[in-house]
């Protein structure tokens, strides 16, 4: 194809979880080489994870080359398939390992502040004046906007769409599987090859055989049990309320006018709703991190504490949260944290998570999801759930999960004994406590 | 055992490469939540290898609990043995995981330009003024000063220190298997169970029992494929010669007087030879990178162009260096990089790594190494090389490697084209090119 | 303990699934030397599953080693703890060891045809006039008959019973995760470790510290996956059906007084009723390939046909089981067989497998199963699926499968055409058909 | 190809070391289904080693699919490249499926008893009246004579025989990786992902990229592990000296005219020096089993006794074996046996092994071995050890290993006792006794 060369020899990445990445197209390797794709390798993959499974360490870079990996494997498959477009092999193998170039460092937590989103950064960073750009354009003018709406789900062939987005899309594949190796546990494990062999192209989805529907229940099993286990872990959600609390304090202190010893330059552009490109490739984990360890020694005490309980873990604890918790006695618990001088909004915090293990569609709902559809013997498709009793009887079946996060070493410290045994009298009444017993679950 | 308890309820990591790190010692536990301990999570294992293998993204944290982890099975299996004094159970396991809390970022080339030595830090954190010597103090006085001795080798008993240094021991067992681990590649293993199950102590060093001959063969060999495969990559060491170069830069501008846009604080310590205790627990991996990604906006040319080097892995090129070149043309190549105004101090760098991947006692020698020993079924000791073919084999040889490392995409660039073209001439000569033709190897 | 000798040095075997088996009690070691024990080495652990998946040529001699390894962790975890006497540390190994102890070859055809059970040999061996009995007599005259009533589930200590036998014991947990190794499927693998961590003696059985939960369900769907994937395949069934043929049709010539070539001397006492323990244990699968050997010259056609089936592997093809069948054209079906001249008896042939992956106690049903307990934090029990939403989505729920096998290279093969066409006619009426498309599913 | 179709849809096996065996052809696919191919399921790979290595029960029909599917992905790798003709690719595939289609059960033992030859017999089974040959016949008339040809090293394509036949070839590498996954040992595992990418053809032989070095020198150390630490354990050697008594018995007996309770028939063919295909066919290791199971009841105190040692892993023990002892001591030795009543022929066995772990090519020797060659950047190439210090090191280097074999619990049992005093003074002179102190290790 015009605007990329294949390379005269192969190259390769090692990787643990794929064994190795191929590359035989200049293409992806050029892109590979730019800026806005080597910057991935100062963004984690799994956030704060790292503080409660210390093999999480690695990185988006990492990640983004599983994605292309895999994508590539399944164009193996598809090759002279019919609804298989080989005129499409590029857009598909730039779509997976761009799919994340968005990113910013902790996504969840700045997201949540800043009212940010790393999707339109990933489309900014792909049809704006960067090196990515650059490459994507040899291959048309109008290439970098394909690639762009692929991630959007906006590109008119969903075929192509659901190879990456999809409830078994290449993403997915490769994150559970990378996630439990880097983490060490044992879930996350599932027969990709099998999938992989069986994985057919239709019209506007990728579909699965029906002789590999087991496979694709241990994948659903498997998805399961990495959000439970790793994904919503609560020591891991600990660690992210306490970043979302230092950022929320910085952007207020910002807007009261507090002055900084280490000022917060990379942050402003959030802070104002002015940040441009430049300034948002910048703002890795690397310069986060730099400004945490700075912000310890400010003078503001719940900036220092915030910082220093995040760089050096000493994180909030947490009680399963009680529904009649809020109605009667919310109010109550943060006027006595106000009594006892500790700031409520900083050190009383609800987190809840809930994940949906499998849906299959549901016309008008707000977010559809597409479900998995197995491919019959007599060629019709058959969703998922209607073969499968084990994925029928989780369908649909939204779990979801409320803790309270608070300073446990505090509750015991000297000072304002009173009002902290009425707040343990409010937490620890008979069986909602449940604290995790130790360091990772 | 005084100044420890027993915890309540043991504790564990979830582990990759141990599957279980368990703690059962309160003393072990405070340790890891000392915010030294803590900082280890901020500096990788092995430095710029991450952007040869991008799965080497783990850190020392990461390893220090390894090691802890390793030797707590080795105690185990001497548990109740002759020579073994139950009463060294915690000072080796502080030892053990307290080894590496000396460590800097990128600690080889911060050791090479800045004359420090990270076993020198190991010490003040230890027998200093900081949350690590508090907790070790509960054991006594003079607990801080012995873990220190066992690091440093002074330690009396000898059957400690070599439980964590010497040529098979709870360190190097762990950081093969984990580096393994994390890159992805297939060698690293080794069957570890089985060497921890025939080990023995002895009255001056823990010995293998014969039987386990061949798990040790397989150990040795091992170390010799990673170093060559992965702790001397040619790629990883291009990184660290950008590196060595940018810090070189650095503080010969600051000597200089240059005007920085971003001032080195965190580094003026070590340009001055002044630095503490507590600059030197701030300056990590984040607070590195935070410069780098600044300096890439400096003026200064050199350093703005290999920060930019650095950062978006735009690495040197290597040639195999050529003995000759040293005596005949090394002034020559010299002088027309400096005529092609290029600095040849930055950016014609040699590099040499070698390895003696065995080596028995011989005594005099500058560094000794002691040997390993097997355990004979008449109870005497034998030196390994002396029973094993494979050993005996590649003992005592040496390995030297060199390579020369240039900017390969400068010199074909416009500009300077005879020069440039006198330089090829020089470098390329027949049979000296020997490229790495992908990724990483 | 009398009767038992610690061994000098502890001895071990390499084993894939535990990577060591360790034997430390002289009784251990000396069970494991009995001829009753080694002959498990010539009776493959999952029949005629070799025929389906080629690496499951594992025999029941490694998996009964596998059980008592981990029997011997359980113990290790229990030791010391309330409910646990550590009394019965000898019982539970030596039961483990021998649960299957009274296995013949291919048991589940053996016991169908013949109306035997391996139980009921099990208890012979342990308490009859075998080397066995002998080894264990050592430890006292009753300590056999408490073996044997341990394996029946009667003897009085039901937290004994229940670490051998019930919904997550020392078996189940060694055979899933053999069975996969060894067949290779990436189902069955979960996290032991975990689990035996977890796992608490109560007074009247094993139950699981309620933190383990998600390995707990891991476990359920590995079971649930290797039923379906490997237990139940629909080819393994075809060459179980075969072989119950084979020795339906030896048994029915013994009885019509039919002249063998090679007579089928070792199987006399199952067709007389008369069969005694020396000559039980003579019957191996050694033995019983070489009849099958044998009989593949005999005059009869449909023993030699059956014989040559099993031996070359020309196994009956299968449809899904078609209830309406049943009523409507069953006779029809068998009449057209005979017309055709081939005895639909042998050849027209109904499996049907089921399975329950988990369920919780009914009072009263016909097969009761102990159900897996949780120990909450406030120590009370709580039955699994009332904790677990995956169990209990899926608990209860009987999972039927129905196959209809016949010899489909005959029905295209010249003679009857119209007879056979009919039987088609009858077998591919549209969607039934699902024959397997590949070797082993 | 004429006579071989594609199949319609790719047939797949599980495979545990290969994760799956992907079959295209139809003559491939046919081959497996013959008699003579399916019989390979009842020769175990590595005969008496399950005696030592409990899991080592996987059978030459799993090695012959993994050496096949080792070659197709050779094939792919060669697909297009110089002097790979692509009309050979059935010829290479058949060849590597069929390469040890002439093995009966234990070899090593029938072979060295009987002057037999396994190669002899797959050149029969390959040109002769079987099943294979029919299939084979389809691609023409002198197709099987070819394959015989490339198995037998005598085809004129060098670079085809040496994908199956060389120190680097689809037969070792299937059966190090396999024999080591049912083993269980921790050697056995190399890169053979990275060797097959870098392997090359050429005119002569397939020969190895120079970057791909590093991973065959892991090749050739797990060779070497693998030879001494499996294939010549002395357990195993124990099992095949007792197998070979018992051959030597038998045939002893029947020259004498010993009236046998059950007759060998299936041996009489190789006493006479007889046998046909058909009868060398029918014995495979069930049959013989058969006949060691039934011998244990004969009259013969020899054969009776040796055959309740094999099938109840009574083995000889073994001492070191000491030069002088041959010289000195020998027959004094077999004297004291016959003095006390045993007979030395059959008790008292020297076994020797001897390994080369890897040799380059010299001109004129015995067996002349096809070293390893390196493919270098300037296209020429260098053999193994001139690169690989590693390999240069072991190069040439033959290890031989003497043990004599004896019954131990004989020496200590009742009767005789001078004698036997005498022969332990022989034995268990200082420092030579070196008895195993575990079941496999």
């Amino acid at each position: 194809m015009e605007g990329n060369r294949k390379l005269q020899e192969e190259k390769v990445f090692k990787d643990p979880v794929h064994r190795y990445i191929h590359i035989r197209d200049e293409l992806i390797w050029d892109l590979i080489g730019t800026r806005e794709f080597q910057r991935l390798r100062r963004i984690r993959q799994l956030g704060t994870t790292f503080l409660t499974f210390h093999g999480a360490e690695h990185t988006r870079f990492n990640h983004s080359l599983g994605v292309y990996e895999i994508m590539r494997r399944i164009i193996e498959v598809f090759d002279g398939r019919e609804y298989w477009n080989g005129d499409e092999r590029l857009l598909c193998l730039s779509a997976a390992l761009l799919h994340d170039i968005g990113h910013g460092p902790f996504s969840h937590s700045f997201e949540k502040i800043f009212q940010t989103d790393h999707e339109w950064w990933t489309r900014k960073i792909i049809v704006g004046d960067t090196e990515v750009n650059q490459v994507l354009r040899r291959m048309g003018e109008d290439f970098p906007q394909k690639v762009a709406d692929v991630i959007e789900k906006t590109y008119p062939n969903k075929l192509v769409v659901s190879m990456i987005s999809s409830q078994i899309d290449a993403d997915r594949m490769d994150y559970l599987q990378r996630d439990a190796y880097y983490t060490g546990v044992s879930y996350g494990h599932f027969d990709m090859e099998r999938i992989l062999r069986v994985m057919r192209p239709t019209e506007d989805q990728a579909v699965i055989k029906n002789t590999g529907m087991h496979a694709v229940e241990d994948y659903i099993m498997s998805r399961y049990q990495m959000y439970w286990q790793v994904y919503f872990h609560p020591v891991t959600r600990s660690a992210e309320v306490i970043l979302s609390k230092i950022l929320q304090r910085v952007k207020t202190l910002y807007a009261d006018g507090y002055s900084f010893s280490q000022p917060p330059h990379h942050f402003i552009g959030f802070f104002e709703g002015t940040i441009g490109l430049e300034q948002y490739l910048q703002l890795d984990e690397s310069v986060t991190l730099y400004y945490f360890q700075m912000w310890q020694f400010e003078d503001d005490p719940i900036l220092k504490d915030l910082c220093q309980r995040f760089m050096n873990r000493r994180l909030f604890k947490y009680i399963e949260f009680d529904q009649h918790l809020v109605l009667n006695e919310w109010s109550r618990l943060q006027e006595l944290f106000s009594q006892a001088e500790i700031n409520p909004e900083y050190y009383l915090v609800i987190d809840s998570s809930s994940d949906l293990p499998y849906d299959f569609y549901r016309p008008g709902e707000e977010e559809e999801r597409m479900p998995i559809h197995l491919l019959m013997p007599d060629k019709r498709l058959r969703e998922l759930s209607r073969e499968s009793d084990l994925v029928e009887a989780i369908s649909g079946k939204k779990r979801t999960d409320h803790k309270l996060y608070y300073p446990a070493e505090w509750l015991d410290s000297p000072g304002h004994e009173e009002e902290k045994q009425q707040i343990k009298d409010i937490l620890f009444s008979p069986s909602e406590n449940k604290e995790a017993d130790f360091g990772n679950g």
